[in-house]
């Protein structure tokens, strides 16, 4: 017995998000149903539903939303991990191979088979289309389904499952820890945690932005520092001083500023671009400093439990503006913008009325 | 008193070596004179006399050579570690700060105050121009003199002192144990070093080269298996293989066709190459497997002593052709055509005749 919905779709790439009524599949033995209370708008759900990053990425009708909160409905018979009533959430996977090496080591970002994203990917048991968290409900299979700690606030809980393990899953990997010094390229959705995290995690953090006017909310979020990339001074006074840099630019960029500013065996993380950058890289600033430019993808579901926890232990939130499902389209339009501070969150009440 | 020498000089970016006579200092307390036996051929040499890499890094007289292999021949009065007859060797370094992090963490190579480059280098206490191994005779500090194996065949040691040096620092530095899956990129003096080294670690080593018939001699320094980065299939079954490769390309080439060989969480380092790269790099394969790009600059002086130690131990050496100091000429004409099997080694007799 399949589940109706409603939720917001794309039918096109050129098409705004609108209405759109469809089924969920019935629960197999092993799957939560979720109603959803709240989902995060992440910049890859624009690039999908207008198919940025070409068509195969893009399969019609997009329903987007991989930032999901919602609590358990109903649970499969072979459900053991949560019970009706569980405050949930779902990030940018629903399920992978669970056999293949990166599978086997929580990895399964990684997955050797390939991930199945949460939308516009193809789920793997009967082929249909996945679809996101633009939604009023959704169908996850439970190894998939985190548990999101109850003392959070939930409304500002959803961009942790992307923006947040985004952020969290390089500084773990790359072992931020107290005195470890960060800086943080762009502030954006996940810029912001990546300030909030890092700090959290002991680190003096630094933000680099091209923007001015940025320094009271990064001196709120955490940094300690603001450096304006367009200030040649500013940057050779930064040279040789970061141990980790999350780039978290989602635009083609030049990284030649920001590579003398690592330290010694530094490390540039690109998490927000998924393209090609701007200009050729130079072996010198490399070479001297044994310096590495690296990218990370979200994080594998245990470390997203992980960071979930570790953002209940030392209250790290996102910082949120609620919007209706209706005002999707102009949401997008403003985050082109980079107007907004500094995720937009969907009530999904505003789709249940 | 100062030392008089023979040597061999370029005398500006045009002009051929050609003899030099000129006079070393006069020994400082901590100083070693070494009397040189060999001199290894480093494609650097022909850079700096050459000036490709800019004239700011060739200070004319260009005497080159930083691969030196000789006999103390006398001391300092403080010199502790060496006396008269010992056999020593110096890489590409002759002096650093000694103060700062980097020294103390025994990697002068990247001192704060820049390392002192064997040869078109400023001394730290009189601003004269440092001359390299190409020459009879030569004046080091102490602490940049090393203490070479006596078990060691003498005049194939030179090259470790920099292309030995240079492919076992990365391998050490990222971890190769036996298991461990390594590329090399390009045959020549780096790269047949770099298989050897990886081999007598305990890796499992690939050559990845453009040029057709060098199987035998990449099975016999030690590679089981390789691939012609020319051939599309051949790449593609590679793909998602190695924990780290070691690119030696000396020149300006195209990283995309190597990154997805990388496994997951695999680094490819760069050694050969001091320059830009051909192409922009594509943010994708790196996301899809945490990949990183790095590069490597020779080593500290405690790793070089320990690479010589290594090498005394497992018998690793070049494989050399020995040259008279008269035909250097001719021979950087063929290490341009890649025609040395696989480093040229000058025997310093023929200067002293």
């Amino acid at each position: 017995m399949t589940i109706p919905v409603k939720a917001y779709a794309a039918q096109s790439p050129s098409s705004p998000l609108a209405p759109f009524d469809f089924e969920r599949r019935d629960l197999r033995d092993n799957d939560v149903e979720i109603d959803i209370l709240y989902c995060g708008v992440c910049h890859s759900d624009l690039h999908t539903a207008r198919a940025d990053w070409g068509e195969a990425f893009s399969l019609y009708p997009v329903v987007p939303g991989h930032e999901i909160v919602g609590r358990v409905k109903s649970i499969g018979s072979a459900v053991s991990k949560y019970k009706v009533g569980d405050l949930v959430g779902v990030g940018c996977m629903v399920d992978s191979c669970q056999e293949c090496p990166p599978c086997h080591h929580d990895l399964e970002q990684f997955c050797e088979q390939g991930m199945t994203g949460t939308y516009s990917s193809r789920d793997r048991i009967d082929g249909s289309i996945t679809q996101g968290g633009y939604s009023t409900g959704i169908v996850v299979r439970e190894e998939f389904v985190l548990r999101v700690p109850e003392s959070l606030d939930t409304k500002a809980v959803a961009p942790l499952l992307c923006a947040g393990i985004t952020t969290y899953s390089p500084l773990r990997h790359w072992n931020v820890k107290p005195g470890s010094k960060v800086a943080v390229i762009g502030l954006g959705g996940l810029g912001h945690m990546a300030i909030k995290l890092a700090k959290a995690m002991g680190a003096e953090v630094s933000l680099f932005t091209r923007s001015k006017g940025k320094e009271q909310d990064a001196y709120a979020l955490g940094a300690s520092r603001v450096i304006y990339s367009t200030d040649e001074a500013a940057m050779q006074a930064a040279a040789n001083q970061f141990d980790l840099i999350i780039d978290t630019v989602p635009y083609t960029h030049d990284l030649k500023p920001y590579i003398p500013t690592l330290a010694l065996d530094g490390t540039l993380v690109l998490v927000g671009l998924v393209g090609e950058l701007e200009q050729t890289i130079s072996t010198v600033p490399l070479l001297f400093g044994r310096r590495s430019i690296a990218a990370s993808l979200i994080g594998g579901i245990k470390e997203t439990q992980e960071m979930l926890d570790f953002c209940a232990e030392h209250n790290v939130l996102p910082e949120v503006e609620m919007i209706d499902m209706q005002n999707i389209n102009e949401a997008y339009e403003r985050m082109l913008k980079s107007d907004v501070k500094y995720r937009f969150v969907i009530d999904m009440e505003s789709l249940k009325k």
